[in-house]
């Protein structure tokens, strides 16, 4: 008797202690962990790189400037504005939690967030600049060149250091700590009624197939328009640009809906600005299903509980161009 | 004798003490004090408007976007680019100590920080917007509307308080600190013996007559182009725009030189990048002096000691729009 109480207090004790680990473990979307530089100086690196807009033709462009961090890591624009005024081609993802993405950009063409980097540096249309007239540009500043000595030692400064700083500091562009998070670490009066059951209707309608893990997507391809095709302007064919596979035509990676309050317009053509009209096209177009409207409305009350603790640092001071600095050409 | 001893005590005692306020005194420069904001709510609410390009009939730019607190408050191009990248008319004066000047604009044409923050708002060649509809745009967005409660009270938002609230953050954008001005506080050390050469080279030369107080400059509008006229393709008229005089023509408010080894390039038309050729020309035009080489370096290393402590704090994180808020018109 005795040895079946000690028995059942254990198993009883267990399943206590586990309950919220296996709450967790259960569940399709997991919490963002807590994220703090590896690399105090090359974190400090990549933030100024991050704001300094000499690494643009114009000296008026910055990676901030289309992935505001006061904006959810995004623009809010349809697709952005690039050197001269030129229109994007398509909506610029949020830079927040990025680093949880199978491959960057809508269609996967860039590896990582060190490989994405360096492509709107010089593409004609965004920062209009070239990796040599960059790399020029930060090694006429003698406080860059001390920074990249303390982050990287000798060698000076190149292109592959500029973007591995920049990835360094997108890498710690983590949100967590949002309500739903809290939920899902085991606090229930995180969520409202209404939020739990828009995420249970969410769960079960097929939206988690592809919008799962810590990131709530951004872990695969799929294809924009499955139930009925996707009405869109938009030129961009998604995958296939990449791999050629007509196959992979409208197919883009799953957005994070990390955060996703914050980073309207949605869809790759930025072509949406409510939420609202997000999980009805979603529902009808990619699940054949028509929500209705208090199934909607809950579904969206779910997705604002995955709004986190936006990234807080202070404002970088850059250091002075000098003499030398190559100077902005922003007409020409 | 005890009397007379006590009686050379208190005197030397005194000339002692007094010491550092006496060299003050004497300069005609003084150091910037230490700002807090007087009202907290209305600082963080200012900092979110001058971060906020909602402002913008294009959604993209901020006060932030040509006078860039990451850089020395201004933009280094030598003019600003706005909506459409329009081509701006006149260099972007710094922001940093922009409450000492005698009035805003280099043409003096806003009393105060609070009447120039309506002017770029408008302006179509620069956020292209209209007061109504930026009152509008914030009306709409529920965390503004408690922000402007809380710091006003009821009475709603209207570009009274936008302005005021941004005119509130821009008061505390002082940069106290400089090596210059632990020099004018009693540390010899705080200045090398070039630099100081330098800086009575600046005094005597009469630099100084335009160039004082605690902006060095900001305090009086002067005749750009006194002994030689200063060639320039710029159309800018100077305060002759504001007040129709004639003899106003090319009078400029005369810009603080504090911090002005970051806000290149130099002059109402940004012709001039270098502080060597800004230093130059000044003597030149201004003087009826040619400095010498080594003159002329010493100057530039006196300038380069009023960099001051640039404001720092945390970026602003903005509340998003909701569904009602007007959308940004990029390309309209």
């Amino acid at each position: 008797m005795f040895l079946f109480r000690i028995f059942l207090w254990s198993v009883l004790s267990f399943s206590l202690v586990s309950q919220v680990p296996w709450i967790q473990a259960q569940e399709p979307i997991q919490p963002i962990e807590e994220m703090t530089p590896k690399n105090r100086n090359l974190f400090e690196l990549g933030k100024m790189l991050y704001f300094d807009p000499r690494l643009s033709k114009s000296g008026f462009i910055s990676c901030n400037s289309c992935h505001n961090l006061s904006m959810g890591g995004s623009d809010n624009l349809q697709t952005s504005i690039g050197h001269n005024w030129t229109k994007g081609p398509i909506n610029a993802p949020t830079v927040l939690n990025s680093s949880m993405n199978l491959a960057q950009f809508w269609d996967g063409r860039a590896k990582d967030l060190k490989e994405q980097a360096g492509g709107p540096i010089a593409n004609p249309g965004e920062m209009a600049f070239t990796h040599e007239l960059a790399v020029d540009v930060l090694e006429s500043i003698p406080q860059y060149q001390t920074l990249f000595q303390q982050s990287f030692g000798e060698g000076g400064i190149n292109i592959d250091r500029v973007t591995e700083a920049i990835a360094a500091f997108e890498e710690t562009l983590v949100t967590p700590d949002s309500r739903f998070d809290q939920w899902l670490r085991g606090d229930e009066s995180a969520l409202t009624a209404d939020e739990l059951k828009g995420y249970q209707i969410f769960k079960h309608s097929g939206c988690v197939a592809c919008h799962n893990g810590p990131a709530v997507g951004g872990a695969s391809y799929q294809k924009m328009g499955v139930f009925e095709p996707y009405q869109t302007d938009n030129p961009a064919e998604g995958r296939a640009a990449v791999t050629g596979i007509d196959a992979d035509r409208f197919m883009f990676k799953v957005p994070t809906l990390r955060n996703v309050e914050l980073t309207y317009p949605y869809f790759h053509d930025g072509a949406v600005w409510t939420l609202e009209e997000a999980v009805d096209l979603m529902g009808r177009l990619q699940l054949g299903r028509s929500f209705k409207p208090h199934q909607n409305a809950r579904i969206v009350a779910f997705l604002k509980t995955l709004t986190g603790r936006q990234p807080t640092f202070q404002i970088p001071v850059l250091p002075p161009s000098s003499n030398s600095t190559p100077r902005p050409k922003p007409f020409q």
